[in-house]
């Protein structure tokens, strides 16, 4: 059995696109099963007392996220555009996420939407936009949008941000192996695949 | 000529811990000439609200960076002790580090310092423990505090303290390229020397 990494993603996290465009690849190439899990750093942001994105709050800090961002993109060969709203509310796009987890398109629909923000500079919290990623993946937007509004799935998102800060994240993306070691940044995601790796690998050789 | 890149450090920061001990490395495989440049993060924290380390002020940030460390440090096969005094105040270590480079000796007391707080978890604001990282590089412990003391070295460090500001710098270890990029983290080391490289080979071409 493939080791298992969980990658936690927000909606409105620059890096988060970098590594949504990127881990299907990572991880199958590693060996190493992924589960996609958004949630939502607000309310974490809120318990550290910001209101809005720390990329706002440290102007600083913001203006080197959009230029290491743009720099890393232009090595990867990605495109970027930085949205004009920065950051969305991330919600709507996280619940159709899980939503759409049901019907196994969870992965194709967040691509779809961080490319929609930071391919195109689109507004992805907007209801418009996206209608249009759940049928650019082939999906029934409609049923998806019912779907999304269900207790069951407003509570998995609940759910989902809870472990989030119980498990010590405060940004995105993070990614924890099934040892519970945490990583934060795209730029730790290696790091989590070898660990998870490792860890497997010590796991079999324990139990031999 | 080789291109130069300059690095930024704080002796109070544990990822500056991590660059110290391979920056003439890494720069001297990629052909790259370093100029070492301590500055203070106290006042550039102070202005953004913070009157200690970010690494206090968000404990959730603080115990994940710890981690990170370690196992960084582990991969790199690199002790690393936390310091029960964390953030020191690095304002004599940086004075003396300047006062260093009259002779020549700024980066093996910087490691030396590095050292001591890092791989043994000494105190690096403590006199006694700084005389004996000067007398371990062979320095005249007595010469360099007095040096360290005059007046151009202060002023020196006053400066870089107020370029690094800026030049937008928010954290440590930061690098700068000639062109005036910056990059942000042990983790840029290696960007930071391949995008010295391209620009100085961009540079060149452009003449030719």
């Amino acid at each position: 059995m493939k080791p298992t990494v969980v990658f936690w993603y927000e909606f409105a996290s620059t890096y988060s696109y970098l590594t949504v465009m990127r881990i299907d690849d990572e991880a199958s190439r590693a060996g190493v099963e992924i589960e996609w899990r958004p949630f939502l750093l607000g309310p974490i942001f809120m318990s550290q007392g910001w209101t809005t994105s720390p990329f706002n709050v440290y102007p600083a800090k913001g203006r080197y996220m959009v230029r290491d961002i743009v720099r890393i993109a232009a090595e990867r060969g990605l495109p970027f555009t930085m949205p004009e709203t920065f950051p969305i509310n991330g919600l709507k796009a996280a619940r159709l996420a899980i939503a759409a987890d049901r019907v196994g398109a969870q992965g194709a629909f967040s691509r779809a939407v961080f490319n929609a923000q930071f391919t195109r500079g689109l507004d992805a919290s907007d209801d418009g936009v996206l209608t249009t990623c759940l049928t650019s993946c082939g999906l029934d937007a409609d049923a998806m949008w019912a779907r999304s509004n269900e207790d069951d799935v407003k509570a998995a998102l609940r759910r989902n941000t809870e472990q989030a800060q119980a498990n010590g994240l405060f940004g995105a993306p993070s990614f924890t192996t099934e040892d519970g070691e945490l990583f934060w940044g795209d730029d730790r995601l290696d790091q989590a695949l070898r660990w998870a790796i490792m860890e497997k690998n010590s796991a079999v050789a324990s139990k031999a």
